[in-house]
């Protein structure tokens, strides 16, 4: 099955955004053995989306359009592949009551455009979305599959995955003469790309089925096996083999797999553990508390985070000595222990984490550039602080920081802190 | 000018990479008025690559090619390109020494494959490398611009920033028929896309130039205007009045043009009216503070942001009626309220924020389901507090109670409090 994934939209051809859209589609049927030959853009104009669409017609079987099933007059995909395939355009009731239900109970008044997202070409069944108004429509006509799915991606990809991936399954099974390609992801954190290539350097030069692709994810290196087989059976069994060979090398280092964070991986070694947490962040913003409660169920073990960002804040709410800001500055070691001290104390946690650092742009001085940041972790028998210096934009600092204070709390949760750098 | 870029390498088409070289490469040709009408990927495969290309050359004027231009097999872009165009490869003296150089400076041997990198299609000019083996390839032929650019972004932004871009200005002003093209975003924060499209419908049914685009983006909508001009100011005193048009009609829903979000409109106003304000979120994790803390010199006015997850941290930290919390549930209109103003309190702030919430995917009732959202705003004068439903994942909700914080904020400091919703 050829697949050509069609991505409409203006925005996209000005680089406003950026394709993900193809790229997550493209990983999903790679997965199911489904080649991509094509990735198109074209911009909200019929007669360009129709050319492209023709051309698709020809040299794909499977032809995933993105984009352009929104309510107004520049969103065009709906009617331009109804016409291209002379199919009349019908109302779909489920969706309409759908639709009346959604403005009703958000007790917005809908209009005449809205309904514009209930009519589908004739034949077509439509693809139910829970986070907005435009539903996907599931196509089979001249003997090709034609998906049509929401743009944005917290639409699409929920869809894509719960309802276009058990439909195509069903049509690969008709055909019966596909190879599987499946690919697995182990995430690496406290080794940087070329360290890790020379550990591995001889799985690497032989490597053939699975393939081992490494690819550097901001703080964390990836590396991307993808085995070839007949069966889902056999090319689980190959990845898991080559998988155990790499954590025989890498042991901790690798903390996770596929779509894991790394906050995923120290939540689930503090649930495990019972061990409760408490935050003081300072110049991460909060950004580590918003990556902790990212995960369901956080407040099983996150007591509080308590972005400290005023001297007052550090001094009232956790009890850090003003004497010791005023000698040794906010951003020090000190006040880093002291902020993960208190917090630590004011809500009875287990283990408190104090961030303090220059996130810059501004602020920075030749002692205390810009980037300097102290992370200081506290808990039954523990009392570490530790210095970097970051570079990039604010927001790298931010991630850094946090990167590295989850870092830190995943090696001391593992036992294994005197590995820390 | 039309411009098509095509991506070549087969990493795409599995997903394993995004495609953000179209996206950079758009997004400075936008700004150069170099329209892109199309984007194309394909594999590492010399048929499917001579179409795509046949193709462009049929519908663009301008094409460009990133990727494979490697030393190895599956690197076709350079000998496809002269082969459709029928030119003979010529070896570059100039690029074959920098190699030589290259590879005795490294200590690495050069072997024969490596030298089809000094290979160039007959008139071409390269494009120098500072970062890699592969130089681009600037060609002139059927009166098309055409430009072969390596793939890793790391070499291709430089040498496209400064070496095409000034190669596509001198081609500019030859040509001098080439309209400018540009674009400006309006944000709109208060009202959904269908509900603006009504309100502006007569713009947009009427749009020429510049033309009016919607786009929803998670809680808010977007308008992009693109106008087309002889000149800069000439787009640009089309866009402004453009602007001034909808702005009357929309007014206050406009928060913010272009790269501007809404977290930095609502820091502006608070830095103009020289605020301070304290947040205690609950359900949203701290993503409030994140969004805020990502402007620069946000500690100006953000004094802390209190992420007080458990009830002990509502209760002792924030002073939370524990009773309250028995009778009402700590997701309550009340709770919010009472969070608000024990942060505002305890920072002596001008504004204080309490969010509360069923952030999900758990711990949802009947009467609490996932979603429901109590934000309160405390201020000098004014208790407010709101109750909103919201559907969709963790992230969603999480996403969602920070927007909708925002919006209130910047309702109470352009004093238009009584428009919310």
């Amino acid at each position: 099955m050829r697949c050509e994934i069609i991505a409409v939209g203006t925005e996209l051809l000005l680089g406003q955004i950026t394709n993900t859209n193809a790229r997550d589609i493209a990983r999903e049927l790679s997965s199911l053995g489904i080649g991509v030959y094509y990735q198109t853009v074209v911009g909200d104009n019929e007669k360009r989306l129709m050319e492209v669409f023709n051309e698709a017609l020809k040299r794909a079987d499977l032809i995933i359009l993105t984009g352009g099933l929104g309510p107004t007059d520049d969103d065009l995909t709906r009617e331009t592949v109804a016409g291209v395939l002379e199919l009349p355009l019908e109302k779909n009731e489920i969706w309409e009551q759908k639709l009346r239900e959604f403005f009703s109970r958000f007790k917005r008044p809908m209009s005449a455009i809205n309904l514009r997202q209930a009519m589908v070409p004739r034949g077509g069944k439509i693809l139910l979305n829970d986070r907005g108004t435009a539903p996907g429509i599931f196509l089979e006509e001249r003997d090709k599959v034609i998906i049509l799915l929401p743009g944005p991606p917290r639409e699409l990809l929920p869809m894509f995955k719960e309802q276009v991936i058990p439909l195509l399954r069903e049509k690969l099974r008709e055909k019966e003469n596909l190879a599987v390609l499946q690919s697995k992801v182990l995430r690496i954190i406290g080794l940087g790309e070329s360290a890790m290539a020379e550990m591995i350097s001889s799985l690497l030069e032989n490597q053939s089925n699975p393939t081992i692709a490494p690819l550097a994810k901001g703080a964390e290196v990836h590396l991307r096996l993808t085995a070839r087989g007949s069966s889902g059976a056999e090319t689980e069994s190959l990845l898991a083999s080559k998988a155990e060979e790499i954590k025989k090398v890498l042991g901790d280092y690798i903390y996770g797999e596929d779509e894991e964070e790394l906050e995923f991986a120290v939540a689930r070694l503090l649930w495990e553990q019972g061990k409760t947490i408490a935050l003081a962040e300072s110049c991460s913003g909060g950004l580590l508390c918003h990556r902790l409660t990212n995960i369901p169920d956080s407040s099983r073990y996150l007591l509080a985070g308590l972005v400290t960002y005023s001297n007052e804040a550090k001094i009232n709410i956790l009890g850090v000595d003003p004497a010791v800001i005023a000698v040794k500055g906010a951003v020090s070691a000190k006040v880093a222990e002291m902020m993960a001290a208190g917090v630590r104390r004011l809500c009875r946690a287990d283990i408190g984490v104090g961030i303090t650092g220059v996130a810059g742009p501004g602020g920075g001085t030749p002692q205390k550039p810009v980037g300097l940041t102290y992370i200081a972790l506290e808990a039954e028998n523990l009392k570490l602080v530790q210095r970097y210096e970051y570079w990039g934009s604010r927001l790298d600092i931010k991630e850094r920081a946090s990167q590295a204070a989850l870092h830190l709390l995943r090696l001391y949760l593992l036992k294994k802190l005197k590995k820390a750098e």
